[in-house]
């Protein structure tokens, strides 16, 4: 017998309906004879609602008793599933996050996930229990109630599959599996069987939001397989896991990654000297704003170009600090741009593989799209480019890489 | 400076408005230089809301899922308020039954409390804090989530003062305290300033429903002040407390209680001889049925009449029970008549007064009620009649017994 854990969201656990559904699949699964570990979300809509109980009382209500009341809306959903589950006569125990005990520090609203104790639930399992442990939640040590953050739910389910030694970590979700690039943009997308936890990384940060990126993290430093899947649709997912050797049949590239929610920032004529880079992103990074590409041109003369991007909801904050920080450094001007996109090739295979950024570059060039910014990682390479271009150079990038086929040596598991 | 323990239940709680009330009332506690432990019900309305979501899966959910689900209730109204409370700048802290830790037996949706820790709680206490506790529920000896069954507010409330070692207990609900008769019935009803735990448990259980039986005993045993107030109202309320020294001054009664909830039952002719009690008795407790009064008549010739009361909800099954019984024990009729009520007078002073008896009956003759069934205790009387003289015969008791008039020596505290 295999021990799986099995996350659901919101969504899927969002009426009693659907609960039942879950049931129904949960029940399937033990008649195979798995062992099962299930982490819930609360219904959907049921956090907002708390939240907005909060906000009516005070505009930054205390951390921890925010914590106490939003960690209800799992336990809510614990103990309708296992209802559901006895009445299929599956054994079921609810878990809250003191109960497991999920130990976390005392960082109200946004906890890390410190140890887990897995005793009790081994004990439960043996008995033959499927367990149901609510999401997102945790104790500090002095027995405060603490959550995770919103999307915390991924975190405790690969923390679960880690602390337990599960099989596999399951993912089930509001989409099939994790896409080449976005099937809405991009007819021929094609849904991979696999890929790394680096890729994942990549992609997910990048906007395709299928899981909580601090979810894979956990999962790559523990080697935990997750798996993402479809929560009412039959179907194998994408296995997110370790890479495997590589060799020359590993596809070059997995996927196109891209990100709408950019604002480009330029301060030009600033005098180049050392220390200039901190001057202008320290006093960003103070008012909270997030970078994302940064790109310093060649000195010109005695003075450079500073060019950065930053989420598009920052824009204005960015630029009030940009503005300031010019007249102190007697640089020339600032501008900004909105309209903006990036996109990115993602894939550990172009480690091994020379040529993609030029690939790359000749593509776009091809379809007539000037690039503004690049940026490269190891397994990544980002071009910001004009908004307006962006479906334009995804379905060539993909195209052009050759995305829509299935790779020879990809068996679909 | 002293410790009080105060209730608020779920009306009181039943919106963010009313929170904020509670919220200043108690701050205002504060500032006059109390300690203050609040125990809270769930919102109104919620208990009640997440039953239904329960019922929407099982007709009987399971009884430790049930717990599970219901306890989050409380746990939200404890957040909220220890919110408002911050928001006034007093320091607050939540608490749930298993933070506490109340200690309860595993009886799921009727647990009973084995041990309240204090040691947390006075720590919190010294340093400052108004702790916010919530009502109803506790944790058994494996952590798994125990409530009290409805009403189990009123008994955290009580339990908690006798672990701390409070002053009083005070229960905030919809009256002012308790009253001398339903002021509904008799436009002479009176606050009482002073009733004794056991006169309050027979108006309790008469129908008198301001506090739960439970808590009643509860706080009888632990000898805890208990005071009875309006949530938003100003008043002194009615304390609850052990029996004054009995002097000749003790008034001899403390009020009319009546239960208009009440069905008659008799069987005619059944053979007398013993043990044909039980054989009566039996059957009717085996389907759950609880009597109230019960009077068997001298034998006349061989066989007996065997009459008593059980709530209205349950003639029915009672009639198919007793007539299952007749023809077994060869008896020769079954009778009931729903359209009775019970009228009782309720007094400690009864003890050391004679003559209550006779003036009760000598006050309903006078009006002309005849008397069908009459059961008496050392601190009470009750008769049963036809329930058109319900109110005739409240009215009349309440002012034979001079009840309308503030005893001289019961001063307002």
């Amino acid at each position: 017998m295999s021990l799986i854990v099995q996350k659901f969201g919101g969504t899927s656990v969002g009426s009693i309906e659907r609960i039942e559904q879950i049931a129904d699949k949960i029940a399937g699964f033990r008649d195979r004879g798995h062992d099962i570990v299930v982490v819930v979300s609360a219904m959907s809509g049921e956090t907002n609602r708390l939240i907005a109980l909060a906000h009516e009382i005070q505009d930054q209500p205390v951390p921890r008793e925010m914590d106490v009341l939003v960690s209800t809306g799992e336990q809510v959903t614990t103990a309708l599933l296992s209802m559901a589950l006895a009445k299929r006569s599956v054994r079921a125990k609810s878990y809250n996050g003191s109960q497991v005990r999920i130990l976390t520090d005392d960082s109200h609203t946004k906890a890390r996930i410190r140890e887990i104790d897995d005793q009790r639930m081994q004990a439960d399992i043996a008995d033959g229990f499927v367990l149901v442990v609510a999401g997102f939640q945790g104790v500090d040590e002095n027995g405060n109630i603490t959550t995770l953050g919103r999307g915390g739910s991924d975190t405790t389910a690969v923390a679960l599959a880690a602390a337990l030694k599960a099989q596999e970590c399951q993912i089930y979700t509001d989409v099939d599996g994790v896409y080449t690039t976005d099937p809405r943009m991009v007819d021929g997308a094609r849904r991979l069987s696999k890929v790394t936890f680096e890729e994942m990384l990549e992609m997910a940060s990048m906007g395709s939001k299928v899981l909580q990126i601090r979810a894979v993290e956990f999962a790559g430093k523990y080697n935990v397989p997750l798996r993402v899947l479809h929560s009412f649709e039959e179907g194998p997912g994408t296995l997110i896991t370790m890479e495997d050797k590589v060799d020359v049949e590993t596809p070059t590239i997995a996927g196109i990654a891209f990100n709408r929610d950019e604002a480009k920032l330029t301060i030009l004529g600033v005098p180049d000297m050392p220390g200039v880079a901190h001057k202008i992103l320290g006093p960003i990074g103070e008012s909270n704003i997030e970078v994302d590409v940064i790109v310093q041109n060649v000195a010109d003369d005695k003075t450079t170009d500073f060019t950065f991007t930053v989420g598009r909801h920052d824009l204005l904050s960015a630029e009030e600090v940009l503005n300031r920080v010019c007249s102190e450094l007697n640089a020339r001007e600032v501008r900004s741009d909105n309209k903006i996109a990036k996109v990115s090739v993602v894939g550990v295979g172009m480690r091994s593989h020379a040529g993609v950024a030029s690939q790359m570059f000749a593509a776009l060039a091809e379809v007539g799209i000037n690039i503004q910014m690049i940026t490269t990682s190891e397994i990544k390479i980002s071009v910001i480019i004009e908004e307006k271009f962006l479906e334009l150079a995804v379905r060539s990038l993909h195209s052009s890489f050759g995305l829509e086929k299935e790779p020879e040596n990809e068996c679909a598991d």
